[in-house]
């Protein structure tokens, strides 16, 4: 079925009006009176809609029925990401978003060549956020992952470690695997951070564990800046029970 | 330590020469006289080398020990990914590397949109190829997974099936998770199918499972089609221990 986001207070009334691009993207769709459409506030809650009336800018929908949405993760994975170059971000926060994260955070580290600076981060975050937007819908999510940016490492330390479980994987580490940290105890919200290209500094990695985050290996072989949170991503929705 | 792969013939001798596009890159790397690289066969194994003489189109190398790699994954894991538009299989290739897929296989289907003849084939697996070496090479591995193509939907499934495990993923299976297909019983290899943009014909999943795979979700979300073979791949990883 065909999912449109609204806002949350659009969702409150027994009939509602879509336009802009949803109306737009209605209309490439060529939906009909009498045809059945998904509406999400992007927070988790959905209604099964009937479209009750089509013009050319605006769709009319009576609401059906109203539901939490059912294609929520069941565990509440923050994905921290260093800034990097090119459009890595951009492809982390689409497949994340696919793969179920609850948010994506950007934070700088030590080694980062791309850093940007506060004006250009407030359009990159416009754009990132509707990245998430439109991979949310095309993956059939309730929730709209939030793209949030901290100012520091440290900061990011901090946030992560308010988790259930806060893990930062490292090239260099060896004998903690994530499945050893994962199965000391249950878990509803996770943490997990990735350098960048360049990696972590060693005394970033003694940072984030006086933090009380955990240090993990992904393996044997280097992965990418761009690969890394997406593998342990997919391998905490294993883990958790998703597939 | 700086990964160089040269045929198996070439490692047999107890004094290596590294011309052409490793000498280039060696090159760039500014090696030296004195200085330790590793020397892979790019079938699993390698040697320790100390840099003896470096001229400008050559290095010439004294072999200090060989070993089979470290890096391989313990179980084989094979990817089948259908024909895809643009540069997704392209993506796949690069990433299912870097994540320690023992093979990548991609196979036609009924909605694969895109099919290259022969004449582009041909050309196209040498990139292919080439995308997997270079890939190999910088996650540190010592083994180059080899790029395949069958020619039939039929020829795939029986191809699969030869692996201990064999996976279809499919967006319309909700009942068998991944993890009760792995979980029943160990495996030294695996098959991990997945279909094209448009997803599989329900008879072609049908015909799967004539050929004895197993037909598993990905979860609640629905994934690109270059994003399910690599969320594929990091869970088998995390299952089988690598990390």
């Amino acid at each position: 079925m065909t999912r449109f986001f609204v806002s949350p207070e659009q969702m409150q009334s027994q009939f509602l009006v879509l336009n802009g691009e949803n109306a737009a993207h209605a209309k490439v769709l060529r939906l009909k009176a009498g045809e059945q459409v998904l509406v999400c506030d992007g927070a988790g809650n959905e209604c099964e809609c009937t479209i009750s009336d089509v013009s050319p800018n605006q769709i009319s929908l009576v609401v059906n029925s109203r539901r939490e949405s059912s294609s929520e993760a069941m565990v509440k994975a923050s994905v921290y990401m260093a800034f990097s170059k090119g459009d890595k971000l951009e492809h982390v926060i689409q497949k994340a978003t696919e793969l179920g994260a609850y948010e994506i955070v950007a934070f700088p580290s030590k080694r980062c060549v791309s850093r940007p600076d506060d004006k250009s981060l407030a359009k990159k975050l416009e754009r990132w956020q509707k990245i998430a937007a439109s991979a949310a819908e095309q993956s059939g999510r309730g929730r709209i992952p939030q793209v949030v940016v901290v100012s520091s490492y440290k900061d990011a330390l901090v946030r992560a470690s308010n988790a259930d479980k806060a893990i930062l994987f490292y090239e260099n580490e060896q004998a903690t695997t994530l499945k050893m940290a994962l199965s000391d105890s249950r878990y509803s919200s996770i943490s997990l951070l990735t350098g960048p290209e360049g990696g972590l500094e060693p005394e970033e990695v003694e940072q984030a564990k006086s933090y009380g985050l955990s240090v993990c290996t992904l393996g044997k072989r280097i992965l990418r800046c761009e690969t890394a949170p997406l593998c342990a991503l997919s391998a905490v929705m294993y883990d958790s029970g998703e597939f």
